[in-house]
């Protein structure tokens, strides 16, 4: 007797309805016709809701007098951390084991991966203190780079950069300790959530700050040195010729800056200190020390409407 | 006994507040000076929480075995399927009914404007499995696009431009059937979702690929053919001379691509198997084969650092 | 006995887990090495999660049959209002209050605080009348602009634009009434929802529009006139000598039309009237009347693939 | 992305299930073999959830600062109280609604049947007040009654035997009022929730109390006074012939007090201000003043142990 | 964001809780000096939550149109089922599973102990369609006994007796095959919610009706024929010589009626169609027909107060 | 957007709802009529729910494997049980907090009440150990008083009895402590879930058995030594004679057993190993080593069925 219905009426009971032929064509095209199962098995996926409620774990465990949601004193710290963090590790073993199930090939007995899915959980459970240290340097840098903010603390509750930072370094030591599906379904998460997709494979030095971020895209072979600041909507995908295994992202070397609308394509690096200007196309390497802006292609004229977009 | 009371404190009690009059005021401001009611009258709208749960259902019809959330096997998948899409049906129906009254001129009698909502149901239900394989067309039009994908499931699970082409295609086949309001709040859910924006009345072709997607925006009247794909921050939207009932966005025949960021505008067509490079500024038509390219601004100066935007 | 347990297997109990050891060095980089407290002290901060429902509640007394989520008539809509305005002020004022203490500077007394939280909580409601008017315009400014808009409840109902509007006039008051904490989470959960981050000092005027609106950033001391509308992707930004007291952001005259994907950089000032094109990159004034577009940059092409980016 | 899955493990896929078989076998003694379907006809029955929450809403509006859960002031009662009773109103009307058409014959038109249910709900509203103060009544005789209790406030808190009279209260009005089937709902919540079966039709006056109350049983017909006090477990019953429409159960006149596992069987009468001791069979009426006791059983014997229970 | 917290203030930080000691003491407790660990190890027991949800799964499958909580038609009420189903089974499973293991002696492997399990959910599947026929003839004896019903769903709604009785007739057929934990669970979860506490042992005939049934006691032997009728508070239970192993409690034949309080204690049988009166006290067996009521002890008197209890 | 809307239809428009003169009423009934506001002031009184959810967690830190509801280890159950207490602590010190502002004259500042609230919870704290050992003892003394018990975990999970001593300890130790008005809502709380009703501030000692348990009572200030088994419906209650400041309820020495539906009354002593039969009526010492049973009254008669109970 928990939760009220919530239905208003029943699906009418019309013969012109002719359900069973829609869910018998539904089971076809499910089972025969436009069948996706992997490898034509049921498998248990790893579960979106899951993972988040993990990650909320984790970053409770990571920042709890930030993030933990509850009220806290010194003295009860250590302990909200220990059970938050327990709890969120137990979650996340058994999700890194769905995914293994998933992509395995069957020639791995179901027990070794259980184990294998456990000893990955505690490689990444061991990186979690350095995660720490690397994301505060983060939120500092996020705190030097915006005159905006007020608190260290502002940046944790109020900067979905800083989220989507979060959720990354999460994602990227999963991925690297080889819990591949689970990695990917947290930095969609961040992408829902921030508006900013990062590849769980690209690699980022400390001291990152994003700023309003919305429409960043960093792909996955992607490596972002120390210092370095992006804004919203940059990019850095491969160019067409993309092979899969080849690294095909841009490098950017410590200290770059990049500003809003900048795209940058390819295997090509942006040299040490360099900044990129605001709606930059870059698609060549340039030399530390480098400034990219666009040309200057504003015009002042009263001319031809037919230049403006609607809605 | 269900609920844990959340509030720390009452308002407080001090005449100051004067909360009659600020009551009073917003009355005289609903219902008077700023009145917004449709045709005056007090309407039940559709419920984008109800809308969003009937979404999730149909999609674990569906889907079931990659968005259904439960663990299903062989057996039992068509139970959950067939107690999933009913139960969704029937809420679906209700608030097809809900918009109909809320755009009704006040000529249709009452039952017969529910049983119209029942037939457009019933009608819409018939066309999933059709959906289910234009879909699947989808997800592997997006599978062969991306490198980084190393399965069907990583895409349903993992892609918010999947997850935006899911909802159109639901939305579109509502909004066909004359369910307009509720196609409308479908598409700002994903919206709300994706960072994707695409109206319902859009009519895209099949093996449709949307990647990363963020800031994409799709207008009432565009066309797009067979084996489209788009990138992050491509429009397709209307020029200034928009009048509502003309076609008044692009078409874009089949097999072309958009890198991210490109703008097309106003009625013109893309000519089949057309490439159009990121960032491009597209208002007039082109033939098929084209490939378009944003002219080549970047400068490499180390100059006027007064280009650069701050934050 | 309410909610069913959610977990499959416990963390093992293996000693290779080490907790005790990773626990240890997450307390050290929490109270030591990487100690990010504000003054040191463990603050309850302001929660997201509370102020999300006290917006929520806000909206549903500002528009209670649009956004109320609960049927109402004509005899109860009253009824509805003045407790969901009462509660949500209730826990407003709590949340103020601890936003107050977290900036605290320790000179003021805890009782002294808490009663200026409720004062300017109750300034804040003898604003909404005001508020509630401007948003009307802003509505009705939305339903002129957009021809595939077909009344004021679906631009409520289903734009994105509308509701970081309503987020930001709410933000804003609580802002200049000096609840900066609140009134930032308040910016960010809209930045969360609608891809649009609209910093809370911004002023902007009545009749307000945002079309779509994934990717529009708006800064601290921007200023927006009357009648104003921006597409997606604007940005009015500081350019890079920003100090953080003096205003650093552009100001748009009434009447002005900002399309997609424009950039406006520092505190520069467009002039009434104004129409600046989509992707235009403008870091200078320009005077009343003026027509920007971006320089004719397609090239019509066959030629080098290298410019077009992969994914 | 609401809630986190629950389940363990999907139903084994084994042929051995055989679960068509048995979902069949369940369909034919649904439909045929064990049809209990009222009428034939599948009816949308009143839902005890959402019964419970109209309750749980009436008595927050009856009292709202000992039972509305929230933190109240002087000033926002008024505005909780008007949203809590209208909500539970407009959910009860349709509930009484429903219970109407179960019971119907066929013959009243579904408007007409609307319409009378919100008329009921309508009349039932108007003697709220009239309710809360006999409520009140039996919340200051249980004060008086019970030397343990220290407020008013700790009876509506703590005591069952005052739950089940406030939910009897509201059941017999609305039992009286023609909503039957409501009503019967209404108390066996009661019923389940303090062990004390009080039959909707059952007559009260005011001032009444049951002392701890698990196991009071009180018929269809019953008829009690006013300042009548019952301890636990006692039962008023009909005798064995009982006739559906005649009085067939106990009157108690005022001032009557039954102590705990009195069992009084039949249209009996217990004149004013009697008092029937702990255990007492009565099937014979008692005129005014009498003093009824169990015969002294009990024997001091050291003897015979088979006398005694096991468990 | 999904929660809204819930805590006013953290614990107090003053060194005076000294947490450490107590969480200390605990330990020492739980894991040395009052350990009751089942066989000294970590088991993860039944949960009575999901047994709960499981019970109430099989409720709504059974009787779908009355206890499934949502409207159902003619067409889709076999979906519902099939799904109701199915999920419950598949958590019916894990959870016998979880009963087994806990008992186990550590002979049994890990994987036969699951299949195992399985075999027993499937087993308990297949006796549904005989569990409902017997419910509904218990049902209709409910219906014919009391003539305060109206209708048999009246009776599926509002009756605790039928709730214990419906809960009984899983819990013992799951009894029966060996899930003894998880039988109790249910057993316990009836007597939570009607107050009737029956063993699942307990062997009942068709056609059995409990009355109001608050207090019945019905032992883990106890075997009662078809068409026996219970009154509340009588109690079927073993006499002192209680021998695990061996029968020790009552048998009542056909055609049994026992009245409120009644008790019957130990392995004596009462003959079909006897009559057993309100708080008969019965330690022997009677034959069939008899009528057994308790000796008039009711005594007219005006005389000693002090016979009467207080509260 | 997180919960799905519950109601059908708004309620009425009609004028003769008259919702403002109802509403009108009630307010005169609260404020004036019938007020029965403690001291005429607005009090925040201690939540139930809250309450409910302390003890929920105080148990699951008592019995983390049994009643923690969560899958643990032997690595996390300490992490689990600090993290438990602290949040149920913290939590109840402002419960007590709000019982005491409740009963407060008036004379004690606010910060001191607080002050004692949390000494008072922290005094309980440290009592904690103390009480598991005692628990444990009752554990344990039912395992051997129950032959139908198979384990202890089966007793903490299935019996309603221990779960009602859980509690009364609980609650026993906060009302000595002072907190009263917390203490009896944990045995109201206990008295819903089990149909036991002990009052606060009944002594109990070790070894407590209940069994089944429904319809007993224990009043204030009633005594019960170590090794006490008592069955359902047993009642220890005060005579009339009841004066609140003075003992008014039974005394039980060691070792005694008291049958089901036995009525024990007064301050009268039942000596050490005494033996009260089912449904003995007790309203005299008994000297230790009594065996004290029902006169025979049962009698074998075909006779007059008059004496025979309907329902």
């Amino acid at each position: 007797m928990a939760k009220i219905e919530t239905l208003k009426r029943p699906a009418p009971a019309r013969s012109g309805w002719d359900l069973d032929r829609i869910l018998e064509e539904l089971r076809v095209s499910r089972e025969v016709t436009n069948n996706i199962r992997h490898g034509g098995h049921v498998h248990e996926l790893p579960s979106p809701d899951i993972i988040l409620n993990v990650i909320e774990g984790l970053c409770a465990a990571l920042f709890p007098t930030h993030l933990g949601q509850a009220p806290l004193s010194r003295e009860n710290t250590g302990y909200f951390v220990s059970n938050a963090l327990t709890t969120a590790l137990g979650r996340l073993a058994d999700q890194v084991h769905r995914g293994l199930k998933f992509n395995a090939d069957g020639n791995e007995p179901q027990g070794l991966m259980k184990s294998r899915a456990e000893a990955m959980t505690q490689d990444f459970a061991a990186q979690l203190p350095t995660i720490r240290a690397v994301l505060v340097s983060d939120l500092k840098a996020a705190y030097q780079a915006d005159p905006s903010a007020n608190s260290i603390a502002e940046i944790l509750l109020c900067y979905r950069g800083a989220t989507a930072v979060i959720y990354h370094r999460i994602a990227h030591a999963l991925d690297r300790l080889g819990a591949r599906l689970v990695a990917r379904v947290i930095s969609d998460l961040a992408h829902a959530s921030t508006g900013i997709d990062i590849h769980p494979g690209a690699r980022i030095g400390e001291s990152f700050f994003i700023g309003h971020g919305t429409g960043v895209v960093i792909g996955e072979t992607a490596v972002i040195g120390n210092n370095v600041q992006l804004s919203q909507a940059v990019t850095l995908e491969a160019d067409r010729d993309k092979v899969k295994s080849l690294p095909r992202h841009p490098i950017l070397e410590d200290d770059v800056i990049v500003y809003a609308g900048a795209t940058i394509l390819g295997p090509v690096t942006v040299g040490k200190g360099s900044v990129i200007g605001g709606n930059v196309w870059l698609i060549e390497s340039v030399p530390p020390g480098s400034i990219i802006t666009q040309a200057k292609t504003q015009a002042d004229c009263s001319g031809p409407s037919e230049l403006l977009p609607g809605s």
